[in-house]
């Protein structure tokens, strides 16, 4: 993709890692998700996937993997257009390449594009043992104007 | 859509749930989802969202919502290609219309096509409270051959 | 889908047609596409497909089956929030399920959402002569704000 | 993406472009699409958009990227899974984030599986001018079993 050099990130991992329990404590509970880094245009979150992930074939949940999806889109949003709590997902489309064992599964998140009212991102998510792309997604965000 | 008269279910809500228990028990840790019709072409699932279920905004989560659409999908495979557990989602596309508070969310589910290998489904997802259409998806399951 | 009674159509199938041959006489080059019925929260767009419609194996082409999605859409953000010819697309899903061939493929399109800012809207493709669910499409168009 | 070493295109660009002309008359009728690269893995398309191509607004219309999209996976099944010609596609979801004016889009696609009877794929389209990501697709052709 062309370089994007003007967008840098205005959190850092633990900031958002922070403010995400803070206004959404739900986004976590089962402890399963890790924000592993945040970059210009891009962050990485890691979905480590215990059983109660799986589902028939022993394989990564589809809710799992779109959860991670869903939760990386919002970690760029978080860090690159600031702690705007409320953006909301407007459309989401995922497909599901390959079975992933229980394991890290890391979902490598970049911004398509930043506007003034949305945000465009796609995440190839990869497990960790094997280096398969598991699953690979793209996202809206809707973001709400500054009040 | 034109009638389909060729597809007829071929397992009871009460068949499929119970199947879905004992082949995928973390479908429904939460005690959440109810399969509550199954119809000829496409069954109905609610999702009685509390507040675990909610992101900030107080608005049913996308994953919550993902996840209705996922067994809704899933419960259309079992229900009229037979009890073919190890179907997988290829692909999910959803959008995300309204906000939707805590409390019952029906996810309409239709089949669009029942081929050999593939079913593809769309759903409508309207809050019991308001009767506003919260969320849509159209998504693909893999069929594997019958052994 | 629960009634939207508020969704009214501002214009009628000859004022969009108009509309359409005026601002953008690239939409119909072929003469192939006709509007057919604008009605509250929807439309009908037909595609009188040709020999030239078609692709390997003797089925309408995707790109064929995509503007039809593409165009139907268009005509409901014109015909129910005014002749705001610079709206633009900017998500699109198509399944492809049957095959059609040459004649006739009505979309029947329908309004999901009409936001201030977006509209959200599925069409399902039904080719005439079999009266088979050719394709299914979900998009969403940006409307820019009134000058 | 990790490395797929497994994936090997098995026609050349003229050898693909020469199958396209004879299997598939109207892939191209107005001359605008040339295949310009065929990787391990990927291959690139460029669309030479001209004032036809264009919608209101004067950018580059959702059509003439939504056939870029698919005629770049279409080369990518043939270029790695062999000249079966018969492939369609099942479902392609596009992006469209930035105008683009007339003249070249480059399409840059890239394999994310190719199993047995589905490939799937993204593509990246990039207007030469302006360096500038202008769309981005996912999508999936289901192969045909050889005969």
């Amino acid at each position: 993709m062309p370089a994007q050099p003007d967008i840098q990130p205005v959190m850092s991992v633990s900031e958002v890692s922070d403010l995400l329990d803070r206004v959404f404590p739900q986004w976590n509970t089962d402890g399963a998700l890790v924000v592993t880094d945040i970059r210009p245009g891009g962050c990485t979150v890691r979905l480590n996937a215990s059983e109660k992930h799986l589902r028939p074939g022993g394989t990564v949940s589809g809710p799992s993997l779109f959860t991670l999806a869903d939760i990386a889109g919002y970690v760029c949003v978080l860090s690159h257009a600031g702690p705007e709590a409320l953006a909301v997902t407007t459309n989401l489309n995922i497909n599901f390449m390959r079975k992933a064992e229980a394991g890290p599964v890391d979902g490598h998140c970049r911004i398509l594009k930043l506007g003034r009212s949305l945000l465009v991102f796609d995440i190839e998510m990869i497990a960790e043992k094997t280096e398969h792309l598991v699953a690979h997604a793209t996202g809206t965000y809707s973001i709400p104007p500054k009040r």
